[in-house]
């Protein structure tokens, strides 16, 4: 699927549009064989989370962003399930909290980086400040940011000076060994009527329908738009993002997986060798074990 | 002490230079006339403070750094010893904690910043990295970073991507509502070794002095330089350097308090106004308080 993968990455430079990307893409693929594809992506990545834990060089943020019910949770709990959560850890990031919002809104993210050797999972991220508050500006007044006290002022330029913001902290985080991976599920204003009816339906999915839900559904189009505009601002050769079809949760899952899995083997990561020295350590521990020490 | 203020402000443009900077400077002011001043500008202070608190709208990272017995804590104390403890947090930055070191060089600082309505102090800093650490390059190897595992690749780009980071954070602070105020306590060589001699002298200040100052202080020109470069790639409008005479301690902490006084005064802070229907509530329950209600 390097095709595919490549073809789902935003090449940078500003010329990203959403009209060019299916969401219900899906290859020639079928949804067995993709199950199946799944099975042996996850077990490579069961491995290569080893070596990202043992070399202890790198860290990995993982973000994610969507609209409602385009499968974000369940692709985290399907494509990390096999992952050590010893080296995992996913922050699911809400409405902020006055604490949160006492600081920049940078603030509460850069607190949940991951650690070197692990792999951090951002679901929903610092990109709601340019998501969210892009298609509702009045969120942006609860920041009580001084001088933008008021819908007026909050204009082109202060957008632009948020999106270099978060270019130049994604650039020092890479300058500083962390990957960051960027997937915007992409789904259809269709699936994802079919899957809020879902949710109504069905009692055990009844909890993850909110009224609210379709308010926003309401502004679709401004949320498309506050996406392509992000997406084309952030887009960078040290920060990717990947447009991800998402109207097929196995093949979005699939596609996620084997993006996961060609980062994590260019970074071709090594187990630590030890020297010559510890190494004649461990065989005289290893001799002394044996003859019953 | 406008023109002192001025003259100590660092101009953006790389051309600080530390040989313009009398270490021993105290202008036409005498010692006692020195304290007096100090008492009103730290009682100033405390009334400023209360504004910052009440309104709520900006806050104030304060960085100190300095070579060893500069000064540097007991300018703290001094100045910010009239200030109400609630609005106002000190963080001591010593060697970086494991954890600290398993994230970017910044996290640390991050997670350390003052919350809105607040003033945070870091006595020492983010700056660290581009001090101690280009004194000492094989500290950085420390931190682990991909690519920098031997002293050859720390090379000029490195630390210029560095200040670049720095700058990049500090300029997104401001944009945030946090401002942003850098000291460099200018101490001279000769009385540092006086007061290293007092702290071998006098008991009560032994702990102060530890026999690794003495190594430090052999690499003085190599700090100086370090100091020059820093402050001239990160001295910038929306986060100023200044650049304290610290020979005479009286006068260093004079001028460390007119200068916040003057930053302080300069955001024109104001008590919140309470809207008409909310003063006519308290109004309200004012008469009934006074009913005996």
């Amino acid at each position: 699927m390097k095709k595919e993968i490549e073809k789902s990455r935003v090449v940078p430079g500003g010329k990203f549009s959403l009209k060019d990307h299916d969401t219900s893409y899906t290859g020639t693929l079928e949804k067995e064989a993709g199950k199946a594809e799944l099975d042996l992506s996850k077990e490579a990545l069961v491995k290569l989370q080893e070596r990202l834990y043992a070399a202890d060089s790198h860290s990995i943020l993982i973000i994610f962003q969507a609209m409602d019910a385009a499968g974000k949770d369940s692709a985290i709990a399907h494509v990390m399930s096999g992952l050590n959560p010893q080296g995992c850890q996913v922050y699911s990031f809400k409405t902020p909290t006055a604490e949160e919002y006492d600081h920049d809104f940078l603030w509460r993210h850069y607190k949940a980086l991951p650690e070197r050797g692990r792999i951090g999972i951002h679901n929903r991220s610092h990109y709601e400040n340019v998501l969210v508050c892009k298609v509702h500006p009045e969120y942006v007044l609860n920041e009580k940011i001084p001088g933008y006290s008021n819908l007026k002022v909050i204009d082109d330029k202060f957008w632009k000076r948020r999106y270099e913001s978060i270019r130049n902290f994604e650039r020092h985080l890479s300058d500083n060994g962390t990957v960051v991976i960027k997937f915007f599920l992409n789904v259809s204003k269709e699936e994802q009527k079919e899957r809020f009816l879902e949710r109504i339906d069905n009692p055990a999915k009844n909890w993850k329908f909110s009224s609210s839900d379709i308010t926003e559904r309401e502004k679709w189009e401004d949320y498309m738009k506050a996406y392509e505009q992000a997406i084309n601002e952030t887009a960078t050769e040290q920060a990717p993002w990947y447009v991800i079809p998402a109207d097929k949760k196995w093949y979005a899952r699939l596609l996620i997986s084997q993006i996961l899995e060609q980062h994590l083997k260019e970074m071709d990561l090594k187990f630590p060798v030890l020297a010559e020295e510890e190494t004649a350590k461990l065989e005289e521990i290893q001799r002394a074990l044996l003859l019953g020490g």
